[in-house]
């Protein structure tokens, strides 16, 4: 399948290098894959810069969003919440039309200090406003609810735990699915709907809290029935 | 334990009969006894009037507020959010210091139809709300994340899953943990102070779609790692 992961943090990267080596075509989108690739300052989160990441995986591409979203399935929403309408309107609503868009990206806000709050909450989702905004790509919500590692390999975890799925499209939700399934994910929930990520986005506020209890982000939601 | 559960609906009664089944002292507050008594109307969810249940379960007592309070070491708020503040108003200030009160009552709102809101979000929780009318008293939150059936005797499930203990007084939490185990439940996670019931407070959007989607009520998160 030809992908399109949008974002150059470790989420975007992670999933990414293990969507490739699962024999995918990967291009990774970013605003200016020059200036991308010419960053010296390393990612906060996992320490290396995005060149000395690509020059590891040599597979994936990189691209503007544009072009990356032209040639995809699949795009993956990897970005900052608060930037994922504007990169969007990057990649161009040409190129998302028809396209399964992954939706990862949680609503939080910063803006007022830690811990961040959701600037949609259960009366709106930031995978509600992407999809209103095109109204032709077809939005899955999925993978916003664990760290970058678990989503792209769950095996860490005795028990992998539980997925979820949110989209108005049956078939965007069946290929997002499938590439779950790829990923390790064997417990996969269909919640209905694009309205059910108001509820997995509103997931954040508990997973923050855990992670600072647990003091580690490797831990999974699973629903036990 | 001295025990008072505040509310006559389904959490109240089966929470009362379970604890008084295990040996403790167990009131059920209400506003008016004899009234509630008399009510012929059925309990919505369970089908059966109080007076019916009370029959059934001799051993539970039924007071008003102040006077099921004032006898306990500990009252569980199994009330309708919405009337949390109010209920706790009639069982009085001096009723409720040194206290703990577990907190079992979800901020859902109805006004706007179905599926309900949350009156308070993520900066803010019905348990905080509670707490700053009431400072003596010692809130922790508690047993808001599952059904009346699984809060009361999680073996129904293979795997119980986790609850949550939130709560700024460190002995409150403890007692109401020692309480939990009793019940049946082996995974406690401790998330600190009181704020982290926004948390658990804001996995009621899932959790209602995850009834909706599974047909059951019988689940439970389950925090892996």
């Amino acid at each position: 399948m030809n992908i399109a992961a949008f974002g150059t943090g470790v989420v975007g990267r992670t999933l990414a290098a293990r969507l490739s080596e699962l024999g995918h075509t990967v291009t990774v989108g970013t605003r200016d894959p020059e200036a991308t690739l010419a960053r010296t300052e390393p990612d906060r989160m996992s320490g290396e810069t995005f060149a000395a990441w690509a020059q590891r995986h040599p597979g994936v591409g990189v691209a503007t969003f544009a072009d990356a979203a032209a040639g995809a399935d699949v795009i993956l929403n990897a970005t900052n919440g608060g930037a994922s309408l504007d990169v969007l309107a990057l990649a161009g609503a040409a190129n998302l039309a028809g396209k399964v868009i992954v939706d990862i990206a949680n609503p939080l806000d910063f803006s007022k200090g830690m811990p961040p709050t959701l600037f949609v909450k259960d009366t709106d989702s930031l995978a509600e406003q992407l999809q209103r905004a095109y109204p032709d790509a077809r939005v899955v919500k999925a993978l916003n609810t664990l760290n970058a590692g678990l989503m792209a390999d769950p095996s860490a975890l005795s028990d992998p735990g539980t997925l979820f799925v949110a989209g108005d499209d049956a078939d965007a939700k069946a290929v997002t699915t499938g590439l779950l399934r790829e990923l390790g994910h064997a417990d996969v929930i269909d919640l209905g709907d694009l309205t059910a990520a108001r509820g997995t986005e509103m997931l954040l506020p508990i997973w923050l809290r855990l992670m600072g209890t647990l003091g580690t982000a490797a831990f999974n939601f699973k629903i036990v029935r």
